[in-house]
């Protein structure tokens, strides 16, 4: 097999960098300036912001706000490169990665894959309900919505009509609470003036979580307000709710009751992603790699996995830490000075996450922030939300476009992004002459 | 064969407008505040603003800025009725037109589908070139060109890759000019530092023109400085150039020559969307329905034809008007004033063409402008252009993102828009493991 093409040996290092998230970015971007020569590979050739993907979900952003091409990352520096790949295999004792354009060889491999969505291995689930894990999801669920609005319209039938306006959320974390809040304002702020033909009062908005409380993690107080908010938003949040079954029009839950939908969006779970060559000895809980506090992937003195997909057992979380941006920003930082230490002969130093707190929002105006040693609700912390997003998107620009469209939001109380571009192409039967 | 269901027969008369374009747009516009019950019909939920298809194409502008959700012109008003449907065929004795959501009656029917690309009937080209006519295809357009500059990456082989940089352009008409000196000015600024990699000296952008200048039917001063205009951005213009067939790698010209490249657009020819159940005697040139000077289709009371759809012979224009915006939007505002008019017995009033000029940008500075009575080129005429465009989008908040894509990218040399989002998949064989 050859190797990829017009990737030079030039007796410097080579260290390959996969996948281009907030973990292999950051790191990327770290190591701009260092000896080695970087190879970036992702699927995409564009950083995704996964914070804001619900409002790409519900009309509030275009994608390319909230996107970074990651060729920008490298511009004019002729020894750094970047691939559309997929890396299937790594080969460690050849030191060798398996991709879709060819072998490359390597000194150094930082795996900075991330994680998607893990439906726990319910078939019925993952055929039918939506995810919203890349942004190419959150256009489809964005699609989905809009076109079973539009189905809505030509359904007769009261029952089938309202199981094309219901949407059932599973997952009460920060992208399921922060999911069914936009939606709930989008039924009560968009679609009534966009549809007047539709009853929207026959519309129903569910959040179903498996455990005691949304937000798990978060303060109590937090908890309880974004739950509060949520019904003020008329949203139907069900604690202790497991689903069984969903076969597409009906979900079935734990206590043998159902909501009828045919927008069941799955957020309630992630899984790392995995690649074939390891040994199941480095693979820990929710199919993460086990590291040590050098990211350091166990048993392999050349290989640093990082963000998602890396499990790291330490004093202070001897489970893990979670699977946050947070986390992958801070151990790519890490990372990366240490690779620069490495490179000058000088010794490691050892990850430790600084948790700068916590946020969701719910609305406008609503949010929830746990900030470490205090937490605070509502307008305020709605405020922090909005600037702490705003600063971490990539770009310039991108935060202009995203101000922009925010503010329009929020003063006109209108999106204007309900474009069916590219949808899925539903087969009607064609209609038949009767001359 | 069902009704489309939910559309209320209240007495009223029903008008039908099948189209949501410039034309089609304008006229349900006109009629917002009429007694007719108003049905508007197309194939997407969106108004595409045309003659910023090129800035998509080329990375300038995101698709949303240049769409509007047509269901945001009949906000709030419950019985007109827009639905997403394609029209099949019409039956003009039952005055009912058959989609593929069903049937509906109607009193009045308008028409106004547009067109679509001509490859007069070359189905080598119409097979491999790429068109655009639409949102989708400006979309398909921009990720085309990107994935072949990925492509040229990992290619070894220098005439492939070659083929891989070049493009082509055929159509000397405003779209093929927009577009070549948009391609230039990416070639120019943008690609060189996202792919320091390539070598760009090697990459040509030609514009192939059948005819003896470009710009046909401008002003000949405008056609000569357009012409300067493309060849000071290195576009290699091509008069009197036929292009006889392109198997996807090698564009073969009339004279026996030939240019290597994976990407041929085409912008040379236009005709008009079909619908059956009309006989051949109201179709004119180029597939266009004949109409009156009212705009009413040939020998059917109750049916008017406006847009690129349609054709009209008048004494200033005998072999019909040019399928423009311009015309479009007058037809379709003389129709509105003249379907008022009906409703309240008053006589028609025959549609008169004001030629208000023609525009055409090449790039930053450089545009020309052919105003009733005077022509002049350079700067003016492009803050002309810019002026003219901006206000006809419609949408104050597409206006603000417009400006401010392009106010960004005249000020950094730079588009943001790089993304490949749902590009087309490539199948690549997967690799062999050899262990």
């Amino acid at each position: 097999m050859k190797s990829i093409a017009n990737i030079p040996d030039n007796g410097k290092k080579r260290l390959i960098i996969v996948g281009g998230g907030f973990a292999g970015l950051k790191l990327a971007l770290k190591l701009r300036k260092s000896n080695f020569q970087v190879v970036l590979i992702d699927k995409h050739n564009y950083h995704q912001f996964q914070p804001l993907f619900y409002q790409v979900a519900t009309s509030g952003l275009e994608p390319s706000a909230i996107s970074f091409p990651l060729r920008k990352v490298f511009q004019k520096q002729k020894d750094i490169h970047f691939r559309i790949a997929t890396v299937e295999y790594v080969d460690t004792k050849q030191k060798t990665i398996y991709t879709d354009l060819g072998l490359l060889a390597y000194d150094y491999l930082v795996l900075a894959m991330g994680g998607n969505t893990n439906f726990f291995g319910n078939e019925s689930i993952e055929k039918h309900a939506i995810p919203m894990k890349s942004l190419t999801e959150a256009i489809n669920l964005r699609n989905t919505i809009l076109e079973n609005f539009e189905e809505a319209l030509n359904e007769v039938d009261q029952q089938k009509q309202e199981s094309l306006l219901n949407i059932v959320i599973v997952g009460g974390g920060p992208t399921g609470v922060e999911l069914a809040g936009a939606l709930a304002e989008m039924k009560k702020y968009i679609l009534p003036k966009d549809y007047p033909e539709l009853d929207f009062s026959r519309m129903h908005i569910h959040l179903l979580e498996a455990g005691e409380k949304i937000l798990n993690g978060y303060s109590e107080a937090s908890s309880v307000k974004a739950k509060e908010y949520l019904e003020r938003l008329d949203v139907k949040v069900q604690l202790n709710a497991l689903v069984k079954n969903y076969d597409g029009k009906e979900v079935e839950l734990g206590d043998g009751s159902s909501i009828s939908t045919d927008s069941l969006i799955w957020a309630a779970g992630i899984k790392a992603n995995n690649i074939e060559g390891f040994p199941e000895e480095v693979i820990g809980r929710g199919g993460r790699m086990i590291v040590d506090e050098y990211n350091h992937l166990k048993n392999h003195e050349d290989i640093y996995v990082i963000g998602d997909m890396a499990i790291m057992a330490t004093k202070d979380a001897p489970k893990g830490h979670p699977q946050v941006a947070q986390v992958a920003i801070q151990q790519a930082n890490m990372l990366g000075k240490n690779l620069l230490r490495l490179e000058s002969g000088k010794p490691m130093q050892a990850f430790k996450y600084k948790d700068k707190g916590s946020l969701a929002t719910v609305g406008r105006n609503l949010a929830v922030a746990d900030l470490p040693g205090f937490s605070f609700q509502g307008f305020f912390a709605w405020i922090l939300w909005l600037f702490v997003h705003l600063i971490a998107i990539l770009g310039v620009k991108n935060r202009v476009l995203v101000f922009v469209n925010w503010a329009w939001s929020y003063f006109t109380y209108d999106q204007s992004l309900r474009l069916l571009i590219n949808p899925k192409k539903k087969k009607r039967a064609l209609p038949q002459k009767t001359i």
